[in-house]
C-alpha cells in the first residue's frame, strides 16, 4: 500500500492530500508532527521530509516537489499541471507563490505562533500574527484578479496552482485568520475548492485543544 | 534571443543563471530589482516572477519551478535533476529545501535586511541578522552530512540541487554572513561549485555602495 506521512495543519502536507484524493490515488495515512517524528524515513532525516510519501514499490519521495513530479510522470490520468507549456507554467508560478513567498511570509509564521508554541508553551506573538495576515493581502487580491477572469486560478481546469493556494489558506482558515469580508471573489473561489470531495479530509482535521472557527467546516460561510 | 529578467541578490535568480550556464543556455541579461520593477510579464505581475525567462518563441517562464521543468524537458542533454527516479527524488527535495525553508528561514531576512533596507533607508535588525545566521546551522550540518558521503549533494554528479543550495549560501557570504570555520566540510564542496565557470557570473555581481566581504570572489578562500 502506497503510504502518506504528513502532519494536518503542514499546508505542504494538505497540498498531497487533495491531490492525491483529486488523482483518486489511494493511500495509508499516517501523521508524524515535524518537529518531533518517530520515523526516520532515510538517512536525511531533515524537516523537509514532511510530507513523505512512500510508493507500493518501495519509491521514496520526500517533499511536495518530489511528489508531485513523480506521481504526474507515472500516472498520467487527469493531469494536475495543465496540458499546454503555458497553463504547466502558469501553474508552476503560481504554486511557487505559494509555497515559496507565501509560506516565508504568512503559513510558516503562523504555524509556529499558533502550532508550535502551543506545545512548547511558549505565548504566542500576537503582533507578529497580526503583521502576518496583513502581509495576505496583495496574495488574496492577485487570487481575486485571477478568480475573476478565469475559471480555475490557471485556466479553465482545477490545477495545482488552486490546491497549493487554497492548502495554505485552509490553514489560516482553520484559526479564523482570513478576513473573507475583504475579499467576495476569492471567498467565492475558495467555497466551490472547498466543496469538492478532495477537501473533505482537510475540512475534519482537528488539533488536540484547538478546535477550528465556527465557519471552518461550512461549505456555505 | 532568449531573455532573462533578474535580480543579482535573489538566490532565485542566481539558481537560473548558474543552471542556465551549466547548461551552456545563452541568453541576454536584464536585471530588475524585484520591488520597482520596468517590465510587466503578464498581466500577473506578481513578485513571484523574478526570475522570469522569456524564450526565443515568446514562451513566458516565470519563476524557478516553471523555468526549471520547462528547460529539462525541452532541453534533455546534459539533465541538471538526475536520470534515475530516485535522482531526480533527492534532487527535488534538496531543492525545497533551500527555495522553501532556507529560504523562509534565512535567505529572505537577510535579503530584506541588508538590500531592501539599504534602498528603503530604514536600519537593518542585527539581532534579526543574528537569528537568521544562526537559523543556517542546520541546514550546514545536513549540506556536510550529504557532501560527506557523495561526490555531490544529490549523488555522483552535480545537479540542481548543488545549485539551488550554493544559490542561497552565496548571496550570504557576499554579506560575510557564512561562518565557514564552523563548516569545513561544506567550505570544500563550495570551493568545488564556485570555481565552476557557470559561477564566474555570480562572482562578480555588486550591490552600488556595498561591496562584498574581501573573500567572496576568492576560489582559495
Amino acid at each position: 500500500m502506497r503510504t502518506l506521512y504528513h502532519y494536518p495543519m503542514c499546508p505542504f502536507s494538505r497540498l498531497i492530500r487533495i491531490y492525491l484524493s483529486e488523482k483518486a490515488l489511494e493511500y495509508e495515512s499516517i501523521q508524524e508532527p515535524p518537529w518531533n517524528r518517530k520515523k526516520k524515513f532515510s538517512e536525511n532525516h531533515m524537516f523537509s521530509d514532511i510530507p513523505t510519501l512512500v510508493e507500493k514499490d518501495g519509491q521514496l519521495l520526500e517533499g511536495w516537489y518530489a511528489i508531485v513530479e513523480y506521481i504526474e510522470q507515472i500516472y498520467k490520468t487527469k493531469s494536475m499541471l495543465g496540458i499546454s507549456h503555458r497553463e504547466k507554467s502558469e501553474t508552476r508560478r503560481i504554486i511557487t507563490l505559494f509555497n515559496g513567498m507565501f509560506f516565508a511570509d504568512v503559513t510558516k509564521n503562523i504555524f509556529f505562533e499558533k502550532v508550535v508554541k502551543r506545545y512548547t508553551g511558549d505565548a504566542p506573538d500576537s503582533s507578529g500574527i497580526r503583521k502576518s495576515i496583513a502581509a495576505t493581502k496583495t496574495y488574496m487580491e492577485h487570487i481575486a484578479g485571477l478568480a475573476d477572469r478565469r475559471n480555475w486560478l490557471a485556466g479553465d481546469e482545477l490545477t495545482l496552482a488552486d490546491i497549493a493556494a487554497a492548502a495554505h489558506i485552509s490553514c489560516l482558515d482553520y484559526f479564523g485568520s482570513v478576513e473573507w469580508e475583504n475579499f467576495p471573489v476569492v471567498k467565492g473561489w475558495y467555497t466551490r475548492i472547498k466543496s469538492r470531495p478532495s477537501f473533505r479530509d482537510i475540512l475534519q482535521d482537528r488539533i488536540q485543544g484547538m478546535p477550528p472557527v465556527s465557519h471552518y467546516q461550512e461549505l456555505d460561510f
